[in-house]
This record gives structure tokens, C-alpha cells and sequence, in this order.
């Protein structure tokens, strides 16, 4: 059995990673670690979801938390984890001898057994008499409150349930905390992620010039990271803004679906990331979309590396993250000052809220198998900040095993600098004959997923990042043949 | 008014198709010379769809009917059609001012009116009293089976419909009927999906060559529809199986996702299709992956190959689709009959049930904004034929205007061949010994989409058909380089 659980892999192929399935053995030996003999775990996995009424689906996505203790990837399963043998149960859908036909090959629950590496395998038809022959004291269902949707997770419900002793209320804490720490095989799959993500963003700063439409460069990303790196998904809708676009935060959804022309004389901010074996990468490049920056970029630009540099330099073990946030807001107040931008002191400037006008997002979020990833407000943890820092999705102290995003970024958002302008405690702060020539800036983002060490921090981005080297690897593309 | 209709459209910017505006404005009106005055028709458009509990969405794809009648391609909106007056109504989300700086430019009702141009619209939590000041006599919403999924229609739903008349019987039959027969302008969307879809098939074919990965063409075929047509999405998962896969008729979904290294000797059976504006395309395209075919594949790829000649010289307005099924399936079973793969009569073949071992599938299926689109079996229609033409997905008249896919195919299924070797009045007609080199063989299917004209068909596919044009194309490409 340990022989088999080392042996089974998924990978997409050559040139790809191989994720051993023992990967999930272990998040299940650290979840059985937190439980107690009698329990047993109940998960239920996610569901095709079809486009309205009709036959066709979406491109199936498993849930993260399935994911995370079995690595299952098609719909209609469940999961059980026996506490007292540390026994894992997959449960597949029993298909129609016609299903061969159609969708493929008759698995057997033997073939699963082998794919997944657990202990064993059965229909979920029989998921109510294998539960009560494991005769648990208590079934533990999965429910609680994601904090940057607002959502609740999907609890597992089977006909039969009711004949059970349910707890929905221990699971949730545990896990959500053991996803916050990865181990170093869930690394290794962030590692990779990452580094594929980083070689299609700068396969899309080559191919980026003035005259393309912002979606051309998205499908560049995305072929890069499935032809390439074979990631099927990205972890979030390619955020593809240049120009002005650039200050729009969400930007690329449908009703502003990365549909502009990219003009000479631009910034791109491209917020993309991979997605593979379920672990998300998450990385913004930000560029000059004719490969050359001006004084005025230049100055925007080096306010917000200024901003990454200080949070790569001080995060260790140890730091809060909301400290974090305002290292990372000093130093690019601090640069905007000495380019003339702003005037005054910068605490002042914190004081008054300038920080949250240039940048009203967060510093950054946890990462993991969900790009937003779980744990940023548990129980146990600092509660969401107040006021100008309301918006960040963790207040935590860092911890070995984190992985986080380095997001600062600086945006000219017209809403708020007219509402600044007409604040006098902000106004004072700006040098607005300067601000004048940002209006239609747009924004710089710098985005790096990095992992807490016990020293420091670990970046899985390898992207151009200073001024020259942006400018000399672009020099090597559209722009300059 | 009018000039405004006339004037707007929607593309996705250089060298991609520019859809107006009235096309929708057309189908309305078309959809109002069906009713009665005093009626209103509601519709609901669909709404965004979260990854699981979390904060991230699936890429938003609009409801098919509610795209019919007005291509809003945003979620969480309504629409009226007031009969009496012609007046269409769009209603949209009233958005926090917030939105401005996450999501983007709040557009006004005046902006929405021009960009979808509508005769008025409003907010949705203006709905229910937009609707009062209509006085209608009955509200009419969509409620009707999809034939192909069993699903039901989504019917509109909102805060004080209980209101009103309301009748969700009239509505679904007309508008689906409808849908059936595509418009001048329709046409031309179609023309443009079909040819960037063509076109990105035929880009496939010159990268395709043993030792890739089948997701890897995939990909090449994801980037040249987004990348150089503008297509956003496709109509459904990419069907990327060679070798014995291209015997499973839905491959490509999450547990068999085109993961399979192409082999030297593999016949490729590529099943891709862009969509455009809501509207789909739905093309098959085999090929030998080396770029040669062998005396074997040569037998089977033009037995299929005769089944649609016949169907393209055969189909026009007033035959019936199960007929033209028969001709596809004699046409076929001829073929291989004459390579010495079948032996016997045709017409003893199929009453024995031998073309539904070989082609376990219809032969095509109307195509519009749903891939499988709607119409197929509507209660004027003929119904669904018990037997083995159950699976045809509709056994309509041809009309013109109508869009379908033809698509004849023939699979080595082990399941329906050992049936088929068991059941002694099929297995007469099978040369077993040849039949022996098929048993890996996987399948060919030849799908194009064309429309019913007065005459005959206008084919709206441009790819390489015959194995002469398949290995000149495939000469240019990755195997001869
Ligand atoms: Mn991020
Ligand atoms: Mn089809």
C-alpha cells in the first residue's frame, strides 16, 4: 500500500510535472493528526455545472477542499477519512455500461484505487452502508464561511445522513488552517505553477506591442500555460488592462472583457496565473506596451518596486501582514515623494488616507488551491482591520509554509483622486499640477508569490522586474523586429 | 431611433466580424409579429457563476435565448418585449458607485441604450413597476424542455410577478421555432464563426505530429479562435482524441481531458468549434497525425467521407433529416462494403442494425446560439424515431434557413463490436479477419456546418476534406519539417 501510494503520479506529460498522489496522503495524515478516533471525515466533491439548459458543460473544476485531501479530479465523488484507521474512502459514481460509448472507458473502483492511491474505493450508492460500517461516533461535514466571498462552503449531504450523529462545526477551522501551511510537496507543485505562469508572462511581454488588442496577449498567457506548462485552467480570469483600463482592479470580466486597443505610449498591467493540479499561481507584470518607459512611468513604476522590494526584504516569520501592508505603503509614498508626485510627511500621508487612494486593494492574500486562498480570518487569527486596511484578506502573523502574494500597485483612479482632491486633509498631499499628467495613467501592479522561510522569503516569480531588465527583454520582442 | 439601431455593433476589434446591433432588433420584431397585443414577454438573463464558495467566477457566457432577443452579453439583467407598442425594455443591475473602482466604468441607461440599442432601458429593481406601467393583459416567460439535455428553460423570476397574468406556455414553442430558422443577419455571424473555426482546424493541422500531447492542439486551437478571431469561449469542450480515443464519442472531458501522447500511426479525430457573438460553430476535422494516410485509414476516412457527399448533394428544403441519416449511413456501409470490410446487402445491414454498431450517433443537429441548438422536437414536429435513429437529435424537415451540422462517422467501439461479433445477424455481414486490424483504430468523423438554401446547402466550412487536400495541407506543417 505505501508502496503504491509512492508509485501513483498525474502529470500532463512530457516536459510537465509529476505530482505524486502521496502529496494528499500527507494533507490526510496531518488532517487525522487534529481529529480524534470515531470521527470520519464526509466531503463531497463538485458537480458538472451546464451551460443553463442545455447538454454542454463547463470545462469541469474540482472543489479546493476535495482537492486537497485526495486530488480527485472528475465530478460526482465523495471522500471519507476514517480517524481511527486512517483509512481512506473515494466514492465514484456508479455509470451506465452505455457511458463507455460516449465518454470513455469503464473505470473499475480497482483502476481508481491505482489513479488515486487510497485505501479503498467504492460507489457512491454505497456511501450511507460503508459509512455505518466504519461505525463512527460522529460524521464531520465541512462548513464555514469563505471571508473574501462571503460564501459557505458545500457541505456533503447524501440520502441517509440523518441516520448519522452530524458535526459540521469542528472540520472547518482545522482544515482551512493545515491549507494555510503547505507542506514541501504542495511547494514543489506551487513552485512549478508559478514558474510556467512567469514563462507565459514573459511570452506575452515579447509578443505585446502597440496596435494589439489587450485579449491577443490573454491568449497568448493562457496557450503558454496549457500547450507549455500543461495547466487546462488559469486561476482566475486574466486581467489584461492597458492604459486607463489599468486602473480598473477586476478588470477582464464580461462587461470589460480585456476589449481595447493597446496604444502606443500605454502601461499593461497583466494580472494573470496558471492553475495546475489544482494549486493557483497568481503574478501581475506591468510594462510599458511599447518596450520603453517614460520619466513618468518610470516614476510610477519604481514607486511600486520600491513598495515589493521593502515586503520581499522584511517578511519573515514572526511579521504581520498588516504591518506588512503599510512597509510596503511607506516605501512607495516615500518614492512618490522624492519624484515630486506628493509633498509633506508620509505618516501624515497615512494618516490622511492618501495610501488607501493610490492603492485600495491589499497588500496581498494567501495562495494556494484557491487563488484568494482559505484561512486569512479564522477564529484563532487577528480579525479583518478596521478603516483604510479593511480591505486586505489576511491580518496574520507570517509562519514557515505561508504562501502569499506581493501585490503593491499605484493606480489613478479617477473617482477617488476627485474625491481626494476634494478632501482637504488629502488634497494638501498632491502635487496636483504634476497629477495632472497621470489622469489617464491607468495603474502599475507588481504581483510575486512568494513562500515564508524560516529566514525570509522564497519568490516563485522569475519575471523581468527592474526597469532594465523589463526594457532589455522586451528589446528581444515585437516591439524592436 | 432607427439610426441609432443601425449604427451600433459589436466586434471584437480589427479584422474580427462587426455585429449589428438590429440583428437582435430583427429577431424581436419577428418574435412580436408571433403575439398578441397586451402581451409582454419576460425574459431573465443568466447570472454569474462562482467557483465553488469562492470569489472567483467561471468567464460569464450569456443564456442563449436572452441573447436572441437583445446580445446583452452581461449577467444579472431582465428583458421586456412589450407586443403592443414593439418597445423593447432592458433592465440592469443598479451598481454601487464602489463598482467603479474594482470593476470598471459605471455606464449610465443612456450608455446601455447605445451600446444595445433598446428603445429604453431601466434598472432591474425598477422591474416590477416598469412592467405595471405597461398594463399588460399576460406576461409571457420561457418555460420548455430541451430535448437534448431534459432540462427546463430558465423562466424569469423577480420580486412581484404574482402580480401579474402570467402564462409560461405560449412563449416557448414560437420563440425556439424561431431560433430554428436563422436570419440574413444571423447568417453572417455563423459565416464568421465557421470560417475563424475552419481556419484555427486547419492551423491544428499544420502544428499536429506524433509526440505531442492531444491538449497540446487543443491549445493552438483555444489561441487562434480568441487570438486572431476574437472568440472568447468555444461552444464546448474541444474533442481531442486520437487513436483508439477518437472512439469515444465525448472525449475530452475532466476524466479523459486530451491527455493521451499522439503516436506515430494514430488517426486523429479533432472535434473543435469557436463561438462568436453567443452563435456557434461545431466542426470535426481526422487526419492521419504523421500526415500520410494508410491503405486501412484511407478506407474508413472516405467511407465517411461518401456518407456526407451524399448528404451535401442530397440535403435540401422539404427532405426529411432521418432520411438524409439512411442516405449517410447506405452511403457509408456502400464504402466499406466495396474495401472489403463489410460483406452483404446494404439494405440487410441496416435492417440488422449494423450502421448503429458503426455510427452510434445522429448525423447532425441544428446549430445556433446553442451548439445543440433548440427546435429539434417541437410538439409541430415529428417526433423523436424509436429504434436505432432514437439518438438523432431531431428527425425535422429540411427548411431553408435551417443551420446543421453533418457529420457522419464510423468508430471501432470494443463494447458494440463484441456485441455486434455475439449477435449472429450482425456478425454475418463483418470480415472479421479484416476487421481484426481496426480494434485500436479509434474513429473518423467528417462534421461540417452548412445551411439549408433554396437550392441545396451552402457550406460554411473551409477546411481540407479529401485525403488529397489532408496531405497537401499537412505537407506545409510540423511532420514535413
Ligand atoms: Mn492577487
Ligand atoms: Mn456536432
Amino acid at each position: 500500500s505505501i508502496l503504491r501510494t509512492m508509485a501513483a503520479v498525474w502529470s500532463m506529460g512530457p516536459g510537465t510535472l509529476k505530482v505524486p498522489l502521496s502529496l494528499f496522503a500527507k494533507n490526510r495524515r496531518r488532517l487525522a493528526e487534529k481529529l480524534q478516533n470515531g470521527q470520519v471525515v464526509v466531503l463531497q466533491g463538485g458537480e458538472d455545472i451546464s451551460h443553463y439548459d442545455t447538454d454542454i458543460h463547463y470545462v469541469f473544476r474540482q472543489e479546493a477542499y476535495f482537492t486537497w485531501v485526495c486530488g480527485v479530479r472528475e465530478p460526482g465523488c465523495y471522500f471519507a477519512l476514517d480517524v481511527s484507521t486512517g483509512k481512506s474512502h473515494l466514492f465514484v459514481p456508479r455509470l451506465p455500461e452505455e457511458y463507455e460509448v460516449w465518454m470513455g472507458k469503464l473505470l473499475t473502483c480497482h483502476d481508481f484505487k491505482n489513479i488515486y492511491a487510497v485505501d479503498e474505493v467504492h460507489y457512491v450508492d454505497q456511501l450511507r452502508d460503508v459509512l455505518k460500517s466504519l461505525n463512527p461516533e460522529t460524521l464531520l461535514t465541512l462548513s464555514g464561511p469563505n471571508t473574501d466571498s462571503g460564501l459557505i462552503a458545500k457541505e456533503a449531504v447524501f440520502e441517509g445522513i440523518d441516520e448519522f450523529k452530524v458535526d459540521n462545526e469542528i472540520l472547518f477551522p482545522i482544515i482551512a488552517e493545515l491549507r494555510v501551511i503547505k507542506t514541501p510537496e504542495e511547494l514543489e507543485v506551487m513552485r512549478y505553477v508559478c514558474k510556467v505562469s512567469s514563462d507565459a508572462h514573459k511570452q506575452v511581454m515579447l509578443y505585446a506591442k502597440p496596435g494589439l488588442m489587450e485579449y491577443q496577449c490573454e491568449s497568448v498567457f493562457l496557450d503558454h500555460c496549457y500547450r507549455v506548462g500543461g495547466c487546462r485552467h488559469v486561476s482566475y480570469t486574466c486581467i489584461c488592462g492597458s492604459g486607463d483600463n489599468g486602473a480598473t482592479l477586476h478588470y477582464g470580466h464580461a462587461a470589460a472583457p480585456n476589449s481595447k486597443r493597446i496604444e502606443d505610449g500605454d502601461m499593461c498591467l497583466f494580472d494573470m496565473g496558471g492553475n495546475y493540479a489544482g494549486y493557483a499561481a497568481d503574478i501581475t507584470c506591468s510594462f510599458p506596451a511599447n518596450g520603453k518607459f517614460t520619466d513618468e512611468q518610470k516614476l510610477i513604476y519604481e514607486a511600486v518596486l520600491a513598495a515589493r522590494d521593502a515586503v520581499i526584504r522584511e517578511a519573515k516569520p514572526g511579521v504581520m501582514w498588516d504591518e506588512m501592508h503599510l512597509t510596503a505603503n511607506r516605501a512607495m509614498l516615500e518614492h512618490l515623494k522624492q519624484g515630486g508626485l506628493l509633498e509633506g510627511e508620509v505618516e501624515d500621508m497615512i494618516k490622511a488616507g492618501v495610501h488607501g487612494t493610490l492603492q485600495p486593494h491589499g497588500l496581498g492574500h494567501l495562495l494556494g488551491l484557491d487563488v484568494h486562498d482559505v484561512g486569512g480570518y479564522l477564529p484563532a487569527c487577528p480579525p479583518r482591520p478596521a478603516g483604510p486596511l479593511a480591505r486586505l484578506r489576511t491580518a496574520r502573523r507570517l509562519q514557515p509554509g505561508m504562501v502569499l502574494t506581493i501585490e503593491p500597485g499605484c493606480y489613478f483612479i479617477p473617482r477617488l483622486l476627485n474625491a481626494a482632491q476634494n478632501h482637504p486633509e488629502q488634497s494638501k498631499f498632491f502635487n496636483w499640477v504634476k497629477m495632472s499628467k497621470y489622469r489617464k495613467f491607468g495603474g502599475v501592479r507588481i504581483e510575486d508569490d512568494v513562500v515564508i522561510t524560516e529566514r525570509g522569503v522564497e519568490n516563485l516569480t522569475f519575471v523581468p522586474r527592474t526597469v532594465q531588465e523589463i526594457e532589455k527583454h522586451m528589446a528581444k520582442g515585437a516591439n524592436f523586429k
